[in-house]
This record gives C-alpha cells, structure tokens and sequence, in this order.
C-alpha cells in the first residue's frame, strides 16, 4: 500500500489546500495531513487551535476519494529531529508531498521520495491573506471550503483573531 | 451535536477497547479518541509509536457506527495543564469515558461530564497481560483485533518488544 | 473573599503599574499579582530576573491597602494552556484586571470575568521608554517609585542593561 | 540585609515546617520560601498545586516575626542547574537551612552558606505519614497549621488525593 | 574513513570501557564517544557532570591508537528521536558498537550497522559495582584507569555521592 | 593547570575564529571550545548541525599548540543558567576568552575572570557574510581553513543553505 503525507499549519485551512489534496488523492492508496505548530493557537499568525484545525480538515474533506489521517504534530523546534518525529507520529508513508523547501530538504536528506505538487491559486488563498482580510473586515469566505466557515464562525474565529490583533 | 472523548494509551489497541468503544458509539454523534503518551515509544511498557497506535485503531474501527477522530496527544508532564491540553488538541467535546480515577477527576475538576464505561473482560485484555504474553511467546492474537494482529506483523512489533526487553 | 488577579513584565515595575494596583486595592480582598516571562532575564527588553522583579514589587507595595501575593510566572509557550498554568500556579481568584488584548481573551474563553484598568500616563511610563532613557543616560528614576531605584542601583541594572544592549 | 533561603515541597505544609521556619525567622532579616516541585499537583505524592500551597504558607505564617516571600520554583530536571535557577526566581540570599543532603551539597558546590536546622518531631510531622492518614480515614488535622485545615476543606484536598490514589 | 559510534553513560568511565574501546580503535579509522544522559548529575547513578565525565575518558585514551571524538548528549526523551538526535550532534558514522538492546535496535530500525562487543569482565567492572564501592568505602580505585582516579580526586566525587546518597 | 574557555556558533568555522584560537593557544595549558546552539541547524543563519561543525573544527585545529576539547552546547533557553549550563558541560576552566558583551556579562556575573581577545579581521571573517556569499555564488572558500571547505563539500553545505534560503 502507498502513502503520502502532506503538511500545513492550516490557518485556516483553505481552497488552495483542498485543492492541492484532491489531486494528490488520485495518485496514492492513502493520505496522511499533518497539521504543523499544533501546539501553537491564539496569535495573530497562528489562530486556531490544532483541534479547531483537525475539524476544519475533516469536515472538508468528507468527499475525498481515498481515505486520509488528520494528524497533528507538534513542533520540536530542531529541524534535524523533525523527520524522525513525523514518522513517529504518522503511519508509515513513502512519498512527501509538499511545497516548502525546507521540508522538501529535510525529507531529502533522509532519503524520503519529495514531490512538488502545484500549488492552485497560490497567492491569493494563502493563509496570510485569508487572516488580513478577517482583520481588515474584506471577504474572505469564498476563499475556504464551506465546511471552514462553519467551524470559524462556531468559535468566533474572527472575533477573537481581531482581539488578539490589538497585543500587537 | 454531541461529542464524547475516550483517551487511552492503545499498547497495543485490544477487544477490551474495542468493546468500551463499540458501546461508546450508541451514545454520542462523533467520538474523539486520544492516544495518550503519543510521544513514548520502545519501552517495554510503550512498545508501539503513535503511528503505529493511529493505524491499529482507525482499521480495527472501520465498522463503527459514528464518525470518529484519532488524535496523539503527546504528555504534558503536569496534571493541572492536561485538561487544556487536550482540549487544544482535539474538536470540542461535552462528554468524557474513561475508567482512570485520575482523568475523571481531571476533568470533574474542569466541570467536564465524565461517565465510566464499564470495561469490558478487563483483566485479560489487558495490555500488561497482552505484552507479558509477546515476551513469554504466549497467544495473544485471539485478544486484540485482527488488524491489530496485521500492523504488529507488519513492523514486527513482537521482535522489538522482546529485543527491548533485554535491556532491562 | 474575592481575589484579583494582575499579571506584567514589570521590566521594571514603574509608577504606572503602581497607579493600577492602588486602584484594584480597592475593590478585592486580596490580589495576586503574576511576574509574567519569570525565566527571561539578561536580554535588552527583559533585563531583570523573577527575583530582582519580586524584590521591587514587595518592597513598591509595602503600602498597599489590600493583601498581596507576588507570583513568578514561567511563560509555558503554548497559549491554549496558559490559564491552566496561571490557576495552578496561583491561590484561586475570580476577577481579572489586564489592558492587555490577549490576556483578556484568553482568560474570557476560559470564562473568568475581565476586567480592563484605565492605565494611568500608560506612555510616559512604559518600561519601553525607561529602558530606552537608561540605555541613551536619560532620567528614569522619576517615573518608577523610589523602591525599584534602590533595588535596580544595589544590582547595578543599568550597568548590566548597557552591556547586554551591546551584543545586538 | 541578611536574607536566609528554605525550600520544601510541603504536600502539605505542616506542623514540623512551621516550627523551622519560627526558628529560622530569628536569625535573619527576611525568609524566602521556595515551594519546589511547583509545576507537580494531582498525584499521590503530590496532591496540591502550586497556588494551594501558596495559600496554606502564607495563611499560615500571618504571625512570623519576620517579613517572607513565598516563591513556587518549577523543577528544572538537572541538580547542575538548580542552584541558578533558585538564584534568578529569588531575591538576593546569603543562607540556606536545609535538612536535604542533596539541597545541601548543591548549594555547598555553589559557595553558598548552608546551615541544617533540627527537624521538629519530623517523623510524625512528614508528608507522607499526612497524606497515608488522609487515605487511610485516620486524623491528621492536628499535625498541620489550622490554616492548612482550612485550605485543604475548601479545595476538597481529601477527596481529590482519594479518587487519584485509586489510578495506582 | 570509516567512523564508529560508542556511547555509554560512563559514571565513572571504567577498565570495561577502556578494553572495549582500544579493541574498537583497531576497525575503525575515527571513533566516536557518546557521553549519555549528559544533563544528569549528582543523583546517586549518575554522581557526575558531562564535564568530569569528557575529562575522564579524554585522559584516559590519550594513547588509544585512533583518533577519537567526546560528544557530551543530552537525552531527548523520545526513543523514536533518539538516532537523529545523536546523528546532529556527531559527526558522520557508519557502525554502531554497543551491547545495550535497546541502542541496537533503534539503530537497526534506523538502518544503521551495529556490532556487538564483548564486554570485558562486565559484572567486576560495571559502574554500579563501582559506586556501590565507593558508598560503602571499599577500593574501587583498581577498577578504573588512573586518570579517571585523578579527576574523581579532585572534584572530590566520592564525598558528593556519599552526600547525595543520604537524600534517599 | 589552567585551562580557558571560548565559545561561538562557527556557522562555518573561519579564519577569524582559527586566528584567536591560535592566540588563545598561547596563554593557557588547554583550550575548551564550546559549539553554541548546538540543537539548531538547517535554517538560513544556522544551516550546520553540531556534528558538521565539531569536525570542521577538530580538522582546522590539529596543528594548534594546545590541547583543546570541542564540546557542543544545547540552548538552554535562560540567560540566567547559562553559565552553569557551560559548567556542567564543559571541564572545569579558569578564564572565558569571549568578544560578545552577553557572553561577557554573564561570566562576570559568576565571579569568572573574563578576557576579550581582539577579533582578527572580524568584518570579512564573519559568518553572515561568508552564508551571503554563499547563497550569492560568490567565492567564500579562502575565508576559512581548508579543512572546511572539506567538510561544506562532502555534506553537500552550499546546496543545504541555499534549498533552505528559498523557505524564507
């Protein structure tokens, strides 16, 4: 059996995910999603909580067509352990999917098989935007998955993303 | 929509779980199941990572009648953290099973509802009892499910367990 | 008995802080008060210790209207579990009094009771610019109460905080 | 000023603690208190949390003759550190009473002053003989300061240690 | 070259170890010396500092027949990390020396060559047997090489044990 | 014997810091040479793990006229337990040779004798400018021992930096 795993900090998770995700799912039997700096939430960059991220990604991903593990992984703050800390947390898997050269680097050096899938409408779905617009009061809902902006609004996401905006 | 929250360490996942989780369904609309100490692994009491663990529980649950989410969560070495901790980590829940005196009163303490599931056969399905057997070359395929049975073959679990052993 | 609770860098404590806690004098039993980033000491915006910051406070407060407990607090780097950390480091208090964005909400998801201090000359006595006029030999002394000139002289802080500065 | 540094992990704070404190308070200008192991609460061993403890000492030492500060000291898992550590979460010291051998070689490597006061009836008095009696249903009320039977009744101390000893 | 890996706790480095190593120097071009659980100190199995324990083995080796490396580690405490973490502190190696099960197997699941020596009178040698002697002052001195005797004079090691033993 | 203690990132290893040594060389029995943030590598302004960094180090030194000890330095994240961090790490020292006022402060603070060696062309020499040059394709080779050079080719080091500078 082939697994892929494919790693994001999701906040929030968006269309440019979905996306990429849809079309990694034709080509493995399995999908492993790590949700990265799980531990980290209520910062203007990071506002989510891993547990607010894991039902953002399952809920949207319900029509998936292969099967997947949500899996979030806490940061270990050394770039040589993150392999072995990944793997430690995730079923085994045998491709890495991922944009970030950094993470393509480090799974390049221990051997893993990396691959760069495009990214769909990069810059305009980036998280930084998506939180930029929920700062500055623009649209941002078509820019996430129906299913994100039902958990966002569950937990005041906005709300409380524009209140910590003003530590800065 | 009601969520319960079932947390154990699944060394290795076994009929006794499977049985507390299978009753657990009938009663809530999503279950979230923690996998605890996520981070110990190789130690002859924590013989299987996380992934490991994920994998044993998301086959042996295919069959279950409510949607379900497996979460590690990685210790936090401090009782009065664990309550936020998982909560960080998993979606939100209303209900906690669980038959540890300390994490019902963990989480009484939280003015979470806790409920104790009686355990199904709890002495021989026991994990102690199941990794005494590995060690002793005794049966123990008839006590845990059979995809358990297949992950443990697959990463020769048995071999390490009793390889580990050694060292103490 | 009610219980207030203040949290601050207090690098250093000046009259501003002191302006806010005669003023929640008055309205709790007893106040705590949280030394936030305990373990941070020797950098340019953090240069005194927990100890050297309970030393000022102490001493500050001799006068103070109400009973007082000084609480170093060491930062847990996760803020989904900092409440938690807070309760178990601190005696039990129902009331909140912070202007700061973030402590407010968290503690609000936590459901404690927020309440927001008018901060009194809050520019003029920020420990930004007190740091700021000892680096650039400024006065500074007139804008922290005379206990925290005695405890920054008998540690040579401004001495200390001259050399650090010199590293970046 | 001569300050004089005692550290205990008071689970609780009892009888024999107050008395080598009221002895202590004689040959010194200020008494620091270090309650170690603060981060450690819900276990068998140690029940209590930080903040409780804080409470019980401070209510307890109401009469001292002698101004204290009270300071809860999170472990730092290494002895080779310990010594800085106490340093940078305390005021200024020149003395330490301790009866712990290792507390003693520790701060002896240091350089620092260190005097072993006689334990009162430390026998009765330990914290293990308290918490045995409070599982066990026999009284210990009279080996502890009124003031801790007051703080222990209201966080329903007995119970929690009870329903936690259940888990071993 | 050719590089091989050894590590050991070495409280203290002893003859064991010494024969060990000098039948290692003869297969590998460069050894490498893992000082384990580097951050532990003054507790009665591990009385020594990572540094008391790089001057022992330095001295002792000095005419060992290959160049050699002392690479003080710090645990992890995560099994799984464990390969990683001693490969980021080391420089490169191929081979793994070592009669711990527990070290070869997380080798070997790495992928990593492990050979296992004979241990040379292992029982009479084992730093164990060692402190024990020196608690309860018997010779010891015959066990060790004469340089480790040295260092253990000078820092006055068999009092710390002997004073730290009385905390038990 | 007296021995001296200096410390540096050496992300790489240059003529700047072989230069001191060399001077450093002269004044004391043994040199030890701490690897500081020895747990971070793979990012832009630390690309080398301590392993890469220790043998770029043995190797340029084998001609000094010294013995010296390379020791790798874990962050411990405290300004206020650094210096016993180093002490615990590293043989016992006498003198800090060190040109960084943090480094400086801290040491003095301890009571240890402190000396600050002229840097040998520091400009030039510098680390970041060596990354730049580096990440530029400029020529970076004559700005440190050959030994380096070396050792950046046979990890692969230009290629790392330069994968992990596109992540930024």
């Amino acid at each position: 059996m082939s697994r892929g795993f494919y790693v994001g900090r999701f906040q929030p998770f968006h269309n440019g995910h979905q996306a990429v995700l849809e079309r990694i799912a034709c080509t493995a039997d399995e999908i492993i999603i790590g949700i990265g700096s799980a531990q980290i939430s209520h910062t203007v960059a990071n506002p989510f909580t891993a547990g607010e991220r894991v039902l953002m990604l399952t809920r949207s991903l319900e029509g998936l067509e292969c099967p997947f593990y949500v899996i979030p992984l806490e940061d270990v703050q050394r770039n040589a352990l993150w392999v072995a800390h990944v793997r430690s947390m995730a079923p085994p898997f045998d491709t890495v999917y991922t944009g970030n050269p950094l993470v393509a680097q480090l799974f390049t050096e221990a051997g893993v098989n990396v691959r760069s899938p495009e990214m769909h409408e990069r810059l305009t779905h980036s998280g930084t935007v998506i939180r930029r617009r929920m700062l500055d009061g623009e649209p941002w809902e078509h820019l996430v998955p129906p299913a994100v902006v039902d958990v966002i609004r569950e937990i005041h996401g906005v709300e409380r993303l524009r209140q910590i905006a003003r530590s800065d």
